[in-house]
């Protein structure tokens, strides 16, 4: 029997580092061997984070000590100054940030506000969206792990923007629960403003933006991302729109059946998913469906699951050569 | 001093009627002699609507009394048999339901499924929306008021419309709270359903799509519209694309402004709108942007007051000739 | 290796039904044979309760068909005129209804206002709340699992009754998500009037006190028991209080941690337990405190699995001999 | 005529404070002069706060200029150091904060954990809860308005407090929509932490506690009071038991209906009162029933208006000698 690979989670207590961190503490090919926290070193995890997640102590500084896979989840800029050396030594970086995900140093600053610590990385980094392009994962040494915005973006347009559809211009309205904006203090998380609220944010540009355009790989594509955010814990939802230019629907969905095939997480729901059809699983349901002669696509994923987490433990499994599933299944429940 | 002009609301307990009779209740020009109600004939309306509203018994069958203004409040296709008859006795109908609003009987049936019960009246009902011809409102005996998506929608659009902007190809992507789904219960507006839950629907065509398109009055405007349910109780946000065309995001704000100018319930907001910064009040908050070259507006009103029955209290002064805002000003809180 | 053992669930698309279904179908011991469901017969129980539930067909009728193990989950009444026959035949029955609760047919009609159907069987039903006796699961044919509120009730209150602290004189103020009324539609679940709201209900009396007083198995016990209703969910937290009576409460806490000594899902908390933190988990959190000479005792689970199904497969692997804690492990999530 | 009476309201930004300065706004007998918060200083309240609030610029210092009365809602420990002097400028104060709640310097610090600025101040304050001794109020110059919780309570228990019932042995078991804990940032206010959650906290004793000990009047009275925290925003539920001792429900009814009588906010409810009821509004609802020989009132009040704000204007309108409901009418909406 093979031993279990060592892993580290650097950022362990905030939403996406502690779900990531359950995660890999119940993957039966992984053990789980460093957290760290700045915010809670020294407690125990389930001190910090409810429920039966790692029995482990947080330590403090980003020591990875003597994992062969780092899993990173920081605020962006910081995995920018860390990851190479972790390179260097040998393990396998998981970056559930924005920080290696551009390609290009000119866009990372233009929209991150900072010049990139580590520039030099950004070429060797693999995008961590295994639905498109996974079997560059196979042994990667950098992954690069999509927001969860862009997840949901990726995966309703990929299919469209391949064959060419609605002339590559697309509108993607999405909208997410409020842990997508992470465990930091905010008023715009505040409980008593959010409660009973719905509004659009960044109408003039988000961040994840470059990355939509770039996974696509359609340099010509024209996409105009609105997110939303909606008064609920976890989920998005991305409605996308684009024209049929005389196809017909039934082609379009074909189209969309045809990239989709043997996908593990992705799979077409004949009614438009509910947000909590997914919340809790790694699973992403997509409708294909038109109004007139415009082309209407919308996808559900579980933000901190497909968006965030579960997905980078898929982009682990397929980095390590194990079943795409592994430790992410079973999760659901309902209501 | 002139005496208060008499009124009934018929259908006085579901969400938008119980909005409409409390709003008339403390209305300084009103009178409200008559409230019905089938599931609750014969209690008085506080029993049944928590609350300051109208001490009131409820009455059964859909009998006005001597009311000079019948406000109603029914499930489609009821008001279009009783209207007439009232109409005819010299009473003034505003009607809160989609009876009236489309001026086409074959449209009707298209998105009703049914026989209009009288077609003849169509023509006649002059259309609930201020902000669109409320000059037209002045002595109005019959008036449809707009449902709550078609409010936010046309007061969205009809700057851009009226301009062609966008060569008149718009996309309403629009969000509500449950209320909007009134007061009968389904699966659909079950709390551990609908809690934690986001999500698209009527992604085909919705029937509020027609009376949009006819509203802005240009029937070559090809609109999309798709709603989608927001775990909250009010609140209806709107958010429109379409494509600047070479024109600058400034010169499309002038043109709102100016299409706003002197509407007492319409304002252009510098920041997007959340819908809980309107919930309670009858004010339309819009906010006009670009992302590249394709315009963003953003829209929100409450969905029971300025998408409903705010707004046929606001066309009733129209009507009378009372000032615009009686009754409807002062009911803001926040958090 | 052992064969599987077969298992039916009737009722299988309510909330609790559902959950067993979807615990028992990821169960390793156990091979789930039969769903029945009158609404939704004929239609794949994924259609009908979204996530990774069974793949299975609901079948119409009440019939188990080779099932070794009954697991019902029907509305009261209903369980009683059927079990009978299924327990004839040498089946297991696990109900997670009240029809067997009660030991005396009168105290039955009282609360649920109507004859019971097989009072015969009332005396052999043993109570599967797994914490009080779980050492009569072994073997047994007939399992009436306690409700949701009960289990909560008599955590947090058998190790202060067999002590006789307080006199006995136990107040429990309790409060549920909307998810315990269950998936029939009423107003008081309808979201608009649930949502925002918070209130008290059957402070008179509710059905739940006398199983809690027959548990904790003092007849001279006094408890007054007012649940409330949340808007949220999932969860139940139950607020204890009882007298002192001189006692340190370092004491009081001794004899709550003997009495829960060696229990696999009930711990003590250093804090009192947010129902979030058990959500989604069959544990069972209890905070003991005092204030002033008062005892205050919090307790959390989640509703729908230690406060019913999964209470239910706990009981069926005490029943079988198989681990307590199989198939109820790594369900968690956060947040 | 009368002039309008200046008044300034200290700390407008808080949820408390824009309460006032909002209900102060549309106060017929008041001009809003002053606005102050130091988070805000120079921007205009509306871009604050949403909503048809004051249309004033918020300044920075505590400084209320002309005005004659001084409406507080400072974080305790503020209005303490500033209160004398604005008493002896003749200035009428009403602090919505802590600071003169308690009548013993001794108690304050134990409970706030700081020495009192103006202990001298401590004997002259009126306690601004009008069902309680409203006849004080009349030309009082520092006012003490209860906390929200307190407020509960104390209409829950005074009638029997009064007439001695239970022994004077009281339960309070009380839960707060998240708003009463203010617009700070907390962990424990947090949108994601706290949707879906349930908990108690405080269980070994709360600030509120002394308060409602000293305004019962009863030293010898004991009060166990434990505060839940609901996901919602507004509202507050006081579920309250005490024995019976042999007396009938219906005299303990009597004796609340003979202490309630005459007062304009509150009202007996024939059935246990949702906090929905009451959102949006200064009326507080209170159910007396009893389940078996314990009596359970549940009483339920808006925690910003009739628990805060709501109750400052009710009190000043006592002070004033104006109407008691002046500027509190009118402010329901359902759902």
């Amino acid at each position: 029997m093979t031993p279990p690979t060592r892993v580290a989670v650097i950022g362990a207590t905030g939403y996406a580092g502690a779900t990531a961190a359950t995660l890999l503490w119940r993957h039966p090919c992984v053990q789980l061997r460093v957290l760290t926290s700045r915010s809670y070193a020294g407690r125990n995890f389930r001190e910090v984070v409810p429920g039966d997640g790692p029995d482990l102590v947080l330590q403090d500084g980003p020591d990875p000590g003597d994992a062969e896979v780092v899993v990173v989840a920081l605020p962006h800029g910081m995995a920018a100054s860390l990851a190479g050396s972790w390179v260097k030594e040998g393990r396998t970086v998981i970056d559930l940030g924005a920080d290696f995900r551009l390609r290009d140093a000119v866009e990372y600053r233009r929209w991150y506000g900072a010049e990139h610590a580590s520039p030099g990385l950004l070429g060797s980094a693999v995008f961590g969206l295994p639905e498109l392009g996974g079997e560059q994962l196979g042994g990667a040494t950098l992954v690069a792990c999509p927001g969860c915005y862009s997840t949901a973006a990726i995966i309703s347009l990929f299919p469209a923007a391949r064959a060419g559809l609605g002339s590559r211009d697309y509108i993607v309205d999405a909208a997410s629960g409020v842990s997508g904006a992470g465990r930091s203090l905010a008023l715009g998380s505040h409980f008593a403003e959010v409660a009973e609220d719905y509004r659009a944010y960044a109408v003039d540009g988000h961040r994840h933006l470059p990355e939509i355009v770039q996974a696509l790989g359609e340099p010509a594509a024209r996409i105009t991302f609105v997110p939303h955010l909606v008064p609920m814990v976890r989920g998005i939802l991305a409605t996308t729109y684009f024209n049929l230019e005389g196809r017909h629907i039934e082609e379009v969905r074909a189209i969309y059946a045809a990239a989709y095939e043997g996908l593990t997480f992705v799979r077409l729901a004949s009614s438009p998913p509910h947000t909590k059809e997914v919340a809790g699983t790694n699973m992403c349901l997509v409708h294909v469906a038109a109004q007139g002669d415009r082309a209407v696509v919308v996808t559900a994923l579980d933000n901190l699951l497909k968006g965030a987490s579960g997905q980078a433990v898929q982009a682990l499994n397929l980095v390590m050569g194990w079943p795409e599933a592994t430790g992410l299944e079973g999760l659901a429940r309902w209501p």
